[in-house]
């Protein structure tokens, strides 16, 4: 919708509350609905976790993430296919797949070794490390940090700056940064065998969407 | 020429005065010449600016960079394709292309990218954002800041160390680094649409490569 | 072996005495044996050292380094190919090559450029820099530094950490990073001219592999 109207230069995703997003609810996965398996229901999610992630990559205009809180799984593992993420300073990442039995998903395998370097996204993904809006400006995954008292105030000036831009030079721009940088995650994740990824179930997509407020500029 | 010349190991990139390369003369593009139409004008500024481009792409020696001032427009777009780039520490790096209606040029969608990450190259290529030496070093762009007073001299000095170096091991090294990375800067401008590169004209590119003096190592 | 072995769940990698590795032994390049000539030992050393390379490249779990003092060529060209880097804020970094007359090696000229951007790994690769652990920290070949003193311990207590997490799990993220990172670093060793590689030998390389002390988790 927002890709579509003409007056949308840029789409901003941030967080309703003091949470980026509190990632998925995996408690949902243990309720299969009467008649439904197991496989049937991880396929499924599967597929609807492609279609969420593909709605990143394929987005034709700047993508803008203001992480105002704590950001935990997919919120994270979509962060490396946003064209800009400013954080505030109370801002954590976290992506506790693997101590659940998960695998990585988002195409983070692909964007954040490109991002940070291999050992640092390793950390990051594979290993469940925590790390701080510092820590994050520091590896290149976020650009910019502001303190959380004016977060709201100093990242919309931000946003407003980039705002004021001419809207078909955005889109152009944003047309050979895909090109270059998400066509990639997109192949990664085409030709992908994840194999633990139907471990996300579909009530708990819902979920994440509806948690996250959608701000256009 | 450099190029192929046996006694050059290495080619330095410096500015003659206070700036390392002020950018292009837009202003240039306003007057047409007689019987020349705005569309054909583009055509050829195109083709010059990707022969340009190319010229960083497939130099076949180290590539160095001595930033020693503001850099500004297609002298910063252009340095993901230098080896190696010092700065002075008032040197800053400005790319204003989106607020003039301009998309990137000199591949900087590509290599900006994988130099800093995706957040960090948008900030710049895509918002306009003015970064310092440091922030510059922070990024990765530039691997080495030395304080104004002494940059002529320190840097010298390690270009010095680098001409000390064998010649065709030299050579062969940046054969190796050129076939893992400028060469995917090679296949984005080939193969990519450059929507609005050809707002490029002829003048200002001949003014911006007379204002870069050329030192042989 | 570790790679089939049911029971390890990642490969550590660490130095026995006060370096982490003190590179390959060239000398021995000086003493050829009788009825081999130059060109087939070159030829020989050259096939080892992709086997030796590869077998980082397709370890199918993660694979930590424990950089405990300073290290040398080959045991730093290959850091590029681990999941994780760990440091001891004693450690070097240097790759004395081209100053040796060889070339990059270990797929460095494509992995390091990848982590840290091309100017500081051509600093690196090119032209011999040798870096401290902090500004390997700061680069993002490393992800973590400890003090010298309590570096076992605390490098070990973040080994343990990662082996408690599910192996078959980590095994599946595995798979998913070296499909979009180190099968790059492949393809790069697989297709590449690697013109003075041969340069290295094989006793030079057992010496090496010999000095490296390799724990299973």
């Amino acid at each position: 919708q927002a890709a579509a109207d003409d007056k949308v230069k840029a789409m901003v995703i941030t967080g309703a509350g003091e949470y980026f997003s509190s990632g998925n609810d995996l408690s949902s996965f243990t309720n299969l609905k009467p008649g439904v398996t197991m496989e049937q229901m991880a396929a499924d999610g599967n597929a609807i976790l492609r279609r969420f992630v593909a709605a990143f990559i394929d987005f034709p205009k700047p993508l803008i993430a203001l992480v105002n809180g704590p950001a935990v799984g997919i919120s994270v593992s979509t962060l490396g296919l946003y064209d800009q993420v400013f954080a505030s300073d109370s801002a954590t990442f976290h992506m506790p797949f693997s101590s659940l039995g998960q695998t990585p998903e988002g195409c983070s395998s692909y964007t954040l070794p490109r991002i940070m370097g291999l050992s640092a996204a390793a950390s990051l993904v594979m290993f469940n490390r925590k790390i701080s809006a510092q820590e994050a400006l520091s590896c290149g995954l976020v650009s910019r940090v502001f303190p959380a008292a004016s977060f709201a105030a100093e990242a919309g000036a931000a946003v407003e700056e980039i705002a004021a831009l001419p809207r078909q030079t955005l889109i152009y721009a944003k047309q050979l940064f895909a090109r270059a940088n998400q066509s990639g995650a997109a192949r990664h994740q085409r030709t992908g065998v994840q194999p633990a990824a139907g471990a996300l179930d579909i009530r708990g997509l819902l979920q994440c969407c509806g948690e996250i407020f959608l701000a256009k500029v």
